[in-house]
């Protein structure tokens, strides 16, 4: 597949930064499940620009669902989800098309698609579909929440400053659905933003590193092999713009660790196996072990800066330079995080489908009639 | 899919470490690919135990090609390969089958197959299974060599010591290919094996961080969404037991970098398009850009240690304490690489005849007759 | 998956017969491909009902393409086409919800969705669900014939009038084009036509035989097992509403031929191989021989009747009667032959993207700019 | 995908006619199923040549399992079978190896492969290909039993002949069980011998059709669209060699049928909805109906017949006559109703999983220890 994520529950990204609209098909989502259209509107306004710190493009996200909701449930069948283009000011972008912008997938685009790619915004690449993801996530946040599973993103790192770890899982991710900025710590966030506006004034941006935390999985979720817990959720998130790096448990934090600080013992918590660390991330052998999954996802700093880089005139096939104007975010880890929930959330509930069959994300029993 | 990874070139996984055999089918790759016997078996080699580092069991990797080679190519049809298990003492296994062994699958597979895997010496999920994808994946390398596309991997980091980095890429992977013990530079090499050795005295176990490097893909491989060329490596490198972090160019380590740091200017290399720096380890947009993909993989320690842990019993649901004996290695990194290595060719040929089509890694013309 | 198919290529469809739209996206399509609106407005009208032989309900069918279109060609990005519902008079469908037509899927909708389902109209299992695959397909078969490839169906057999056989395979292609009734004999036409409006006054309905012919098709296209050539064909054919037969070549036809009989001798033909006969349909082995590709649906007669059935009540279990009223096809077969070649054109891409590249259907060199 | 078939339960087939062996590996077949290695046998045994009117080839079918099953039962990891070949005499085939067979693959094997096939004897288009999808599809077959699901196939026609058509089915399927050659009228069976043999006194050879029944299938299975249970089964069914037509319920049969004649009229039959007739063949719109699946294959004639055809050298791109030597069935119709079973029972295992999650297939509860 390409622009599709999934085996049992699929999603499906289209659409262009400055064409008609970006939107989501989502197939194989269980009968029932609830699907409320002001949850969508909130988890879109999670990874909408925020103030001073953010593109200065509106995007209303005014999202129309066309077809797989009946009465306020999922019928079961595909939904798909539009989300019309309003403030798009192609001239911005118009002016430099030849010049690759570096860190952005201008030269990849031309590559793969020999310059019939729609260029405008970055097109297809544009953050801008992400609203697309996120808005169908939204849907596998709610039907996993039904179940008991959680998801919630935290900006861990930014701007050199560090957030404060996770400590209660699912009231920090309670706490986190209300936030526009996902620091966990008031204070560390506030320092976060001052390291973005600083980038902003230099014309330059940030990126960083997301934490996320899922409750609430059932141990024995994925496979031994390729399509690893793990692997899928990796697969899933370096789709994510500006993502660059994936670890789960220690990862590369612990690096140096050895195996009797690695090894996450066991014990019986009334029958239920737990561990007493959770340096797996929650995933052994490919497999959920019951535990809270957690991973971590480095964001590379955004690439549209405002000073002069060196760069190739595509068409031409000579070097230039390229100083961008218009409007660019400085950060885009704060929005991305929401789309990380999203995405993730999507992915598990492809892989419980698969596990548990299709109807079980679904509504209990039979549609009123 | 499950035990099987790809959508044109597609390996399947089969095989427990005290059952009859490991094997793998690789199905998908052109015709007229030279396939060298022993060139396969030079890699199995490069995954192999090695001396006092390593577990004591012999695996002498004997392996038999059942399929899909004919008059020394690949034919174009599934490939099979087997190779036989020999040296196993289940016994060193029986004895604690209940106890989960701490940062093992055994909690995980008992979740998901309910008792009923085959749990001596670790079964599917055993680190032997990596010998098929070692075997599968050299007939990959090769495939590619012959496209002049190369991969190599030297251990970036264990035991707290750093190797130097990859400097002449072609160079150091055709240097690698002879080495047993994955260091560039031989004196660090030399001090992680006294690393490897010291935590084996204690009855303990290290990890690390691998980096791999791969020259010569062509621009243009990959998609935007999903099917990344990121999120296609991660998907298959995190099957590899062990890894449990991947990252791409700058990943982790460049968190804190500004945009101005992070991105990769472009120039013309006559009328070629390339980058002065590679923090974006070769893929923008999800797709390839001409440039070395670069990823590094976090490797975590061995979970077999010799020291007493807490455990589960899982048959009684009781808390235990598990003492390991037998042979175990107190590190695999060194031995990963080469499974890395693999791994990476095999999603790599994947997504190139998914873009170039199926004869594009094959023998050119038609066979002599 | 499921709503969706394909590899390389991949069609996914959505939509509800009384939902917002109906639409499909398209994936995978090599970019710089030229789309031609009217062409889908054209191959729209093929499949839309014709006068008095037909459902009264006035489909417009306008629609619009939301994505992966740019400056009239294929970005290569996945394309949506929406096609908005209008005259949805869903009054006509809400008096017997609980009772199951009989022929249709209410009964195994309400199985799959547990009521959940949209039923209105026959909700996603609606014929108009084929609009947007009639559309889609158009793009296809537009990049089919860039590349010399045809695809065209007739009626070969309707309320028991044969229509003459193809002889001039691509001639005759050309005149199903501008048919809006695709019987090749037009005085077989009339006689089905007349059969049809026959069964419609007994308030009853017919079905038949469609066949069709691909011309152009390469050799080499097809797996031998499995993703088969005929496997992938009927894969997509048994999609297509109302279809319960799917045979190659002589099939069912020939079940009494000797091998001498059904054996396609070979020729060559100033060096390309060709056979004399095509019992074996353009396909031998699951791969195609460079012979026209011939195949046949059987399409039962369409399920909506006027006579009264015996059918269930769904929510009570009890038995009921059923008198249909409404507007209702009294045969689809003249409608489906449209759907039937976007279908196989569909497939026929993915086929042809998978063995070729992603590029293959595509633009020659790069887009002007 | 190209040799593996399935989503949740995948089938993969590899192997040459003349290489070390033939053989599956069967993956995602639930945890605890149990494995009779004797009921393999016996469908081997099914499959395999019988008596006068087949090949003189010995084939002793004997398999070893080298993976996926521990004590007696499915472990639910991948399930590798392997059958060694024996007699084969390739000298038989080697003679006219640029010669195509008109009627096999050798052509279009050329056509994809470039001759760097291995031909002899078919290579991996051999139906000797098939004891591998027998012997996968046994173990199918026995985890659909304890489910109470059977699956059975009679030869309906051949030779010019009719066998009675199926009444009592759960009957009729234990019948087919024990029969080596599967007429459910004795009589019809020995008329259909003689002209198997006639045939093959000719030189000639006969196909015919065979006719399945699945009883017991779960209502609710399959999908709207692609994935419709009808196009999962022909896809699979069409990858079985010799088989060109594939129609559910009324099929081609009923092509001038009135929709009056064809409805299935529903009752409640003590709650369960059922139809009086089943001319839908078990499906309705894409999904079961909990009704008999009924289907029907089209099996064109054994390709080698012993008369001069007319044909190409491939090598040379020159007319040329052939006239085989060497051994040949006259018919194979009567050993591919067993490979029809298992590949029917291998479609359905992966729609049920799909359905009902990755343990529904399996054992109650926990292993025994």
């Amino acid at each position: 597949m390409k622009n599709s994520f999934g085996t049992s529950v699929i999603i499906t990204l289209f659409g262009e930064s400055h064409g008609p609209a970006v939107g989501a098909v989502l197939d194989g989502m269980a009968p029932g499940i609830p699907v409320d259209e002001g949850y969508i509107a909130e988890r879109l306004r999670l990874r909408r620009p925020c103030g001073s710190i953010s593109t200065a493009r509106i995007e209303k996200d005014d999202f129309s669902i066309l077809s797989g909701v009946f009465n306020g449930r999922t019928s079961g069948t595909p939904i798909c989800i539009v989300i019309p283009n309003e403030d798009a000011r192609s001239g911005d972008y118009e002016r430099d098309r030849a010049l690759a912008r570096p860190g952005h997938a201008d030269h990849t685009a031309f590559e793969k698609y020999h310059g019939f790619e729609d260029h405008r915004g970055g097109g297809h690449f544009s953050g801008r579909v992400t609203a697309a993801l996120a808005a169908a996530g939204a849907i596998a946040l709610g039907a996993l929440r039904e179940r008991g599973i959680r998801v919630g993103t935290h900006i861990a790192r930014c701007g050199g400053v560090d957030d404060r770890p996770f400590s209660d899982l699912n009231a920090d991710i309670a706490a986190l659905e209300q936030m526009s900025f996902a620091a966990l710590d008031p204070e560390a966030g506030e320092r976060m933003r001052r390291a973005i506006s600083d980038a902003a004034e230099d014309g330059d941006s940030v990126g960083g590193i997301l934490e996320t935390a899922v409750t609430g999985l059932p141990a024995g979720v994925g496979e031994p092999w390729f399509d690893t817990l793990e692997g899928l959720l990796a697969h899933m998130l370096f789709s994510v713009p500006g993502i660059k790096g994936v670890q789960f448990g220690g990862g590369f934090d612990l690096a140096d660790a050895r195996g009797s600080e690695y090894n996450d013992e066991l014990f019986s918590d009334g029958g239920t196996v737990r561990t007493r660390t959770n340096n797996s991330g929650g995933v052994n052998g490919g497999i959920s072990n019951g535990m809270p999954v957690m991973f971590r996802c480095a964001v590379k700093p955004t690439p549209s800066i405002f000073k002069t880089q060196a760069t190739v005139d595509l068409f031409k096939g000579e070097n230039a330079l390229l100083a961008l104007k218009g409007r660019h975010d400085p950060a885009i880890i704060h929005r991305v995080r929401a789309v990380v929930d999203s995405a993730a959330a999507l992915a598990l509930c492809d892989a419980l489908a698969l596990r548990y069959g299709t109807d079980w994300l679904g509504g209990v029993g039979c549609a009123a009639h």
